[in-house]
């Protein structure tokens, strides 16, 4: 069968990545596909640095042995491909079949990637930004012409997450999904933990390191963890996107004690993105999470990211991988360059809709504002080192039906007069809470602010 | 659009669990594959006991807030299903589209396969043994006919690392897979090093608690795992199903001992099936296997199922979950009949080849015979203790070639003239360490037969 031409607009780290692992392991692609997937064309910006990168990927084949019947390794690629300026001539290019957008952002994305939609192409796509904010328009544009648009790439890099959850998982109700969903804020709060570093300083390695950019403020503020948890829970529980509403909270504000308490009480502090289903609605947040220090997905260490899945019927799953990487993300590129190969002859009607659910069956559950979630929470207050002051404390909470389920309390340090005072509570609605830290921030032996964590008993 | 048809052979813990599911969820999967997936019939032995398993099933639906859209909870399914002890009639009947078999075994559970086949039915099954030795027959039969043979829930229950080995990870070119595939194992071995107990106390208590079957052989001797990982080996390497090939030891001579030196080296002791691409051939083998302790996979307790698998683009990914039980096998059996109820229409030729690879592009890489694999190993070996026992132990070792990565020499107790040596090897061929340890047997100093584990550093 003649090879499917596929396009590449932009070409970084993931338009390369995608066609180095294409290239390297076409002959073992196309005995899985049936046929090959050939990059017939790739528009960037600059031709001559998208040719140098080009040139600089090896030629040869992986190491090991040929497969029967495949050319020898070394072999050059069937074709060269185009590499020019014109991103319109490739969206509207009649001889290619896929347009696999790499370029990142959701202004000249959204257009390129409607055009190759109205021009029939099916898609294949990294970008999460541009699906949590247009995915509604993109979907509907891809449904109306029977074209597909895949994303495993946007969501924990080549992790298959969203085929786990869209198929792998499609006989459960889901009842929740917590993720560490973003390297770069995993890998600093392991530098904090295993270097007791302060935020600042894990920052700054994380940069150096390459596995933080020169502007963080998308990673550490959550919200590259929110765009990826609003398409998983739309995948979930068959709602609309609405990113819009996500509660979204990074790391940036956290204070590296409170790293260190939380191991005296044994748990870890994650970035955990947690979607729920509840009696009132569904919960969408981002935020640092304790995590009970045994649990698997507390000793996800470093850039790597894990999705933690319950099903009524399949209880609590797990996957686990590199979450970016040039190399990660073009596994998840290529799968989805392999699943439109293969579905593309099949009836538009029969094929898995993008968000799980049939798109006129979505549900209009709505999504919880944060003080209507329920949890757990730690507490960390800066209290006077008087007598009585625990009592108070205790009083307040008691009042607001919260009850207590351990208590840290460190000893003053000689002569400060103040100590910090850790507590852990039961499940209770975020709005309570509130309302009960608000009470306790007018007690006169509270002297700070007080700090305010969830915790999560995956 | 009308639902899709289909019949269980069988209605034991799988074949119950499966109807349960998805009459459970029904309205979430009609609103997940568009259509609803009906069992119209029921092929059992006794009719009185599938009726009464039938009966006991709850008749409302999971807790929670209906979706939107949806017949409140609580509503009978569309409709009950015939029940009869007609299994050759239920694979022929033409009003049903799909056969689901849970009978078990590899004789009859053959013959109806086939025969449903022959019949131009679409297949879903638990079976692995069945697939682990007829495979290849029953997936030829199927391919000429031009229809599916699911198998999601035959591989570590409702994980969906089928899904992800054959779909998600199709980029790349994997180089090994190491899982804990079988529950019953790993509950024994998480009992005997959590409780201190041997081997046959483990075992019973398994089997009180319902982990164990009667007959446990096929687990206890790691021939279910095999089987498993037989399957996963084909769809990762495009070989022929070779479960002959394969290299089976299963746990039952472990000695708690070993788990303790284990311990104080810093491993645990896994059931490990492992299948690994190297220059020769392919590893295919089950053992108990040493693993850091640190590990993800080696923190894996109680029942639960976990696989890795290392790809050349992806890296290592994990995946984790129930490996059996009547739910989450079901979780899986239904995802299969959500994705054939999705492919049915698809044009065969472009369909996801039963183990990955079309058919007729394997290749003929030999699985490796368990002398020729390449491991690290743990030997205990039970030493006189005198002066140069040791010496002459790593004199031998050394001559054959193998490096010693580490060394535990226990005390020998009072008056007994004897001791434990346990010896952690670097990496070396398994013939080479098999001539050592024939050599290390005849030594005078060495008082009983050598204990041989292999390591793994995943
Ligand atoms: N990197 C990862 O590990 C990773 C993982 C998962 C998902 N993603 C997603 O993948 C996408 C690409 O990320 P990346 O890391 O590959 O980015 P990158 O390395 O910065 O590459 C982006 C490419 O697109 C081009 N480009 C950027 N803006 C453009 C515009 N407005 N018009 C035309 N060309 C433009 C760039 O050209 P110039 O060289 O001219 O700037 C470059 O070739 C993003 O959506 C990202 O969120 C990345
Ligand atoms: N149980 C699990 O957690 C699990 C997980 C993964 C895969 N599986 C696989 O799923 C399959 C079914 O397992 P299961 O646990 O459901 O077994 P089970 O509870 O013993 O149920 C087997 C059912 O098939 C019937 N049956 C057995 N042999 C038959 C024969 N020769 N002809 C006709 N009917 C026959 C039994 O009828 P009677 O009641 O008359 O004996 C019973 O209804 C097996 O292949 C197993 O390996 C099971």
């Amino acid at each position: 069968m003649e090879s499917i031409k596929a396009g590449i607009l932009g070409f970084g780290t993931v338009g390369c990545g995608t066609y180095a692992v294409l290239r390297r392991n076409q002959e073992e692609i196309r005995r899985r596909a049936g046929r090959g997937i050939e990059i017939t064309r790739i528009a960037v910006r600059s031709v001559e640095r998208a040719r140098a990168a080009l040139d600089a990927l090896p030629r040869t084949g992986a190491a090991g042995t040929p497969a029967a019947g495949t050319p020898a390794a070394g072999m050059p690629a069937a074709g060269t491909p185009t590499i020019d300026t014109d991103f319109e001539g490739l969206v509207a290019d009649p001889s290619i079949d896929i347009v696999v957008e790499t370029i990142g952002g959701t202004e000249r994305a959204r257009e390129l990637v409607l055009a190759a939609i109205a021009h029939g192409k099916h898609v294949v796509t990294a970008n999460k930004a541009l699906l949590a904010i247009h995915g509604t328009e993109i979907f509907q544009a891809a449904h109306a012409r029977g074209v597909m648009v895949a994303f495993e790439a946007a969501v924990a890099g080549g992790i298959p997450i969203i085929k786990a959850l869209r198929e792998g998982l499609s006989g459960n109700r889901i009842e929740w999904i917590a993720g560490i969903i973003n390297g770069t804020t995993n890998f600093i709060l392991s530098e904090m933990r295993d270097r007791g570093v302060d935020f600042a300083t894990a920052l700054a390695d994380a940069q150096k390191l390459g596995y933080a950019e020169a502007d963080p403020t998308f990673d550490i503020e959550g919200v590259d963890a929110a765009h990826k948890l609003t398409l998983m829970s739309a995948i979930a529980f068959g709602v609309p996107i609405q990113f819009d509403r996500a509660y979204v909270e990074g790391i940036s504000r956290l204070d590296a004690i409170d790293l260190r308490y939380a191991e005296e009480l044994g748990y870890r502090i994650k970035l955990l993105g947690i979607t729920r289903r509840s009696a009132d609605g569904i919960e969408l947040r981002v935020h640092p999470t304790l995590i009970p220090s045994k649990r698997l997905i507390a000793n996800v260490e470093g850039a790597m990211n894990a999705v933690a899945v319950q099903g009524d019927a399949v209880g609590t799953t797990l996957y686990y991988g590199k979450g970016a990487g040039a190399e990660p993300t073009a596994s998840a590129m290529v799968a989805d360059l392999v699943d439109v190969t293969r579905l593309h002859t099949a009836d538009p009607e029969h094929r898995t809709p993008h968000l799980a659910f049939q798109p006129d069956q979505l549900s209009d559950t709505p999504i919880l504002p944060i003080d209507a979630i329920k949890s757990a929470y730690y507490l960390r207050l800066r209290v006077a080192d008087v007598t009585g002051v625990l009592a108070s404390i205790a009083t307040t909470l008691a009042d607001l039906g919260i009850s207590v389920d351990a208590l840290l309390q460190k000893e003053s340090r000689e002569g400060e007069g103040e100590t910090d005072l850790v507590v852990l509570t039961h499940i209770t609605l975020e709005g309570n809470l509130r309302r009960a830290i608000a009470q306790i921030e007018t007690l006169e032996t509270v002297v700070s602010p007080v700090t305010l964590l969830r915790t999560e008993n995956l």
